[in-house]
């Protein structure tokens, strides 16, 4: 009963299995493989983006911080939602891969930032000439840290404000494919068509071992990425395994599989939540995370059983609130039983 | 008639004597020159700081980026008002100086921070270990951007919230002279006795050519500082000229004099405008700025008059708004007349 | 016959087992895993140092950049061998990472610096106060870059000269379990004991997938390495499966055994070279690396059998020769009967 | 009889002046009064160049720093003298503006950068791809920090290096005005014709107070310019009082006078010298510097007599020397009558 994150589950073994084949005998290093050739290929077709730029790099923080990096110059600012990931989880690393640009930060609501709120913040710091950053990229996080997703459309109007006023579009998909298969569209339509010009293709929270692709939709926008990877200490000698698991999840649709199992789940436990009368979910569970309030005696019973997840009493609303809450969050390998041990847990 | 800011002003024949007089022959460059030691006395004295450690830079951007820099680690995060210089006027600077910290924008009243936001802010920093940014120094603005004071109560109150958490207060003084005249109390009292740490002393606003003065009262904060000065290209070969200024507007209470007739024809401007009947108001008129509100026709019979100022049209609250007002600032210079003739020109 | 590098080769099926048993079941992620707790305890152990401070990172570069970071402000040098890899082979990262120090290049003898060549690059760097660099750390690279192995003794010597000017010793140990094979010493003795602060602990060129330890054996010396490696992209959330490579690497000895196969490949390969009249070994092949030169009708010979190996005709003395080298590297894989392949080739 | 610098003279009463002129009134800040336009106009008219971009910084690390940041990426390496200021005297200031990029040194002689030795070294950096740094500016200094000057041809003829290469060409003119007497050329030709791309245009050391411009004769490089000075902490708010000092320079050729009595003042000094028997001179004294060795009596009479130099035993050549010479430099209040007690005082 382990809910605690996407990244405390294990790999998938058809990923296991990937690496080991691709450990026979001697490759190219950094890169040069026939497996990152492959995938390349592989990415390009699936996001129907033939002349796309993908690289890969073994972190989200590094895969984030290494495109606002090359989206956004120093004096500039990249416009995200109060709760990103970016702002809140990586210890100031895009502020230091981007040589000191700032996150303007935008006020979301159930995790997505709304255009009002976009418009707002982009008014305030567009108008300061050189005395101000400069506007720089906007980032979007898909899925939400509150576990929303953004409709396509939500996500092609958001990214036509920043494209109106000049700016590019980051995604940041650590759980792309939970969002891919909660809306049950394209990559294209989730991504380049909605006006997302990169992505941080998440793979790690999906069911891989440690690797994220970036892919820049428009080559001309990567300029000097590969430097910045390497100058990042993200350039991998044995590149090979790298490309070897994100392959392995791209081939079969193990990908969407692997995010299917995980949002299943995770419907399975919003619905016995709410049947439970014991707990009140936060946000709509729209991929494979719930926020879920609960009195403290069904917190005791959950934690007697061995139940594991993280206290969310702070900052669950960008505001600041106190009922004791919890962050539940399923991966390809939360098991049916699992969700019913779960739930009976809380019934107690 | 202009009263665009403070910058715009003349500087005061005695500073220019004073540079005059600093001209006579060679000197030690790189502040090894006599005036400098007489400065560090005189302001140790002032401040009643005998260990106090004292620098000369040029900038207000450079006092308090450097500062910032040496109070924050580059992991860490400063705290401030949402309208800080350091986060509105100094693009990223802060950032850039720091090797990449943030700032911790906290929503201020009146251009004030208030106990109760700076606890919610740091509430919200201080849980995240290692993935968030570190909890870093408190920057204070005094005056504060929009006209206002603390008192040295608020002040105190404020440090101390810093302090009990083990963090670092800096001051951003640019008009530290206005402030201390408006409350009549000591140099002391409004620094290291209310708890800060490190202050910017601001010259040039004050009617100086282009000198800040850096103190740190205790030495032991401002370790690395003069690496830092010089890497940061602000170690200045001619420094008898910084020293020089500074130290004629600590001659003879020359500072206090500029600060108090900027804050007569402030508080005569003021008073006037409030008489009019066709300007509000918008926040206390502490020092030398005024935010009044005018009608549109108010502010053509002032545009055509020749009177000079800045439209503060956006971002007057925090928030936006948008009836047209008006950022009126006098300075050592302001005269009688010329505030006359500006509410002359108001009345039509 | 793959001799281009040693990252070239497989991962040992040791540590693709140990993977695997890694991959049971959820496990907490970021570090605070049981396998981490194990390892650490068994470096400790192994370097015989019961205090020492142990982090894990996905790359050598990391390591080296974060540790001179931790050793170094950004108004430092660093002292490091004219070829060392940090300089040649890290495309700024360790400038990136420690936010502007500088390298203070020091002219290497067959890989190594002298005492000499160090005090003289120490006393250029010395005496310029606040106006030059602040002396910092002196990194020394074992196996060095060109397969020469510090004696215990010339460590000792050069380590003593930092210290005694104050400044901390890091050592660049990607080929460490190489170099204390061919020694045949202790890795105590082959670093604190002989003066080394911090160490990069290879384990990629080892014979792992991708990991390298970081290593403090003074603590008080490893002040904020957890924040920069978060903010340096490099904390990995299933971090089980770095502590797991690593692990395996020190169980059994299996370090050694790698170590120990590819320096016998080396010297077989090396000895063949000499007695083959078709080459000429350019520095002591005191490890897993071979620089030979030979004659163009050789390394056609070499080339149509199909070997694999670098050209090394630039920047092998430091300066610059013309005639064309090869690096030849061995790793764990390597075999009798590839190396007896390659020497058949060449005899032609 | 104050050798020690240019830095350490007097401003010249016509800069005073101009100060004294500028003072009068309000005028707009940040550079936009009409001083600043009378400036540029005054400069591009000087240097033949009616597109150059201009602008002014207070300090000559500041000039440096900021254009090697404008021409070279955080991944790039700017090459420049062994001896060259920005590696030499300015503490990481270019690796910090930079954002991290490296200085590859070339050994000099006499000051000067060779063809021989500047294709050397790009042939050293020009070969590893991504695991190097990417070539960046050629950043010549005239005068050297030796004293000599290079001739038109042989700044030309390694501008074609860099050009031939793809990497733009900048000039440390600190002694611009010198080198420009001693040759007795143009602005341009010494400049734009020669292929230099962006030029610091020093100010403090001829005679003013604190002031440097910075011209990119093409515009096109200098993207990016403003929002670095602004977050570099070198936009000065009133910046008239920087374009007045250099505006005064350019009326009535003043920066040539002022540079020729330095140079010439020099070049009765270095008679002297050569002709007392008591010294030789180290390098040819083409500007305003002279590096004279001297035997320990010499230097003890000149002591005696109040003569301030710096001694220069280390790193007179590249190398260390330890033989006891001096570096005398004039400026442009040196009198002859100086000159003469200085040649007095050392015949004894």
């Amino acid at each position: 009963m382990n809910f605690a994150s996407d990244n405390t589950g294990p790999v998938h073994p058809q990923v296991m299995q990937a690496l080991l084949r691709a450990n026979e005998g001697h490759m190219p290093s950094y890169g040069a493989d026939l497996i990152m050739e492959d995938l390349t290929a592989r990415l390009r077709d699936t996001f129907e983006a033939p002349e796309a730029e993908v690289h890969l790099v073994a972190t989200g923080t590094a895969a984030n911080s290494l495109i606002l990096a090359t989206l956004c110059p120093p004096w500039g600012t990249a416009f995200c939602a109060d709760i990103a990931h970016i702002q809140e989880d990586e210890c100031n690393a895009p502020e230091f891969f981007t040589g000191g640009a700032k996150l303007s930060l935008i006020p979301s609501e159930a995790g997505k930032i709304t255009p009002e709120a976009l418009r707002a913040r982009m008014a305030i710091e567009g108008d300061r000439g050189v005395h101000g950053p400069k506007p720089g990229p906007l980032s979007l996080t898909q899925v939400t840290e509150r576990g929303t997703v953004y409709s396509v459309a939500e996500l092609t109007a958001l990214a036509q404000i920043a494209h109106d006023a000049g700016l590019p579009v980051h995604m940041d998909g650590a759980r792309f494919a939970n969002a891919l298969v909660s809306l049950g569209c394209t990559p294209a339509e989730m991504t380049w068509r909605a006006g997302v010009d990169a992505l941080t293709l998440g793979g790690t929270k999906n069911g891989l071992m440690g690797v994220e692709a970036v892919i820049f939709f428009d080559p001309a926008q990567a300029d000097g990425f590969e430097f910045r990877r390497k100058r990042g200490a993200q350039l991998f000698s044995k590149h090979r395994f790298l490309a070897a698991q994100m392959l392995a999840a791209f081939t079969d649709d193990l990908w969407l599989d692997m995010a299917g199992a995980a949002n299943a789940a995770c419907a399975r436990l919003a619905a016995g939540l709410t049947e439970s009368g014991h707990a009140t979910l936060l946000f709509e569970p729209d991929a494979n995370m719930i926020f879920a309030e609960m009195d403290a005696a069904a917190h005791a019973r959950l934690q007697a059983a061995g139940a594991q997840y993280h206290d969310w009493q702070d900052n669950l609303t960008g505001a600041r609130q106190t009922r004791p809450a919890a962050r539940l969050v399923c991966n390809w390998s939360t098991s049916e039983a699992e969700v019913d041990q779960f739930l009976a847990a809380l019934a107690g």
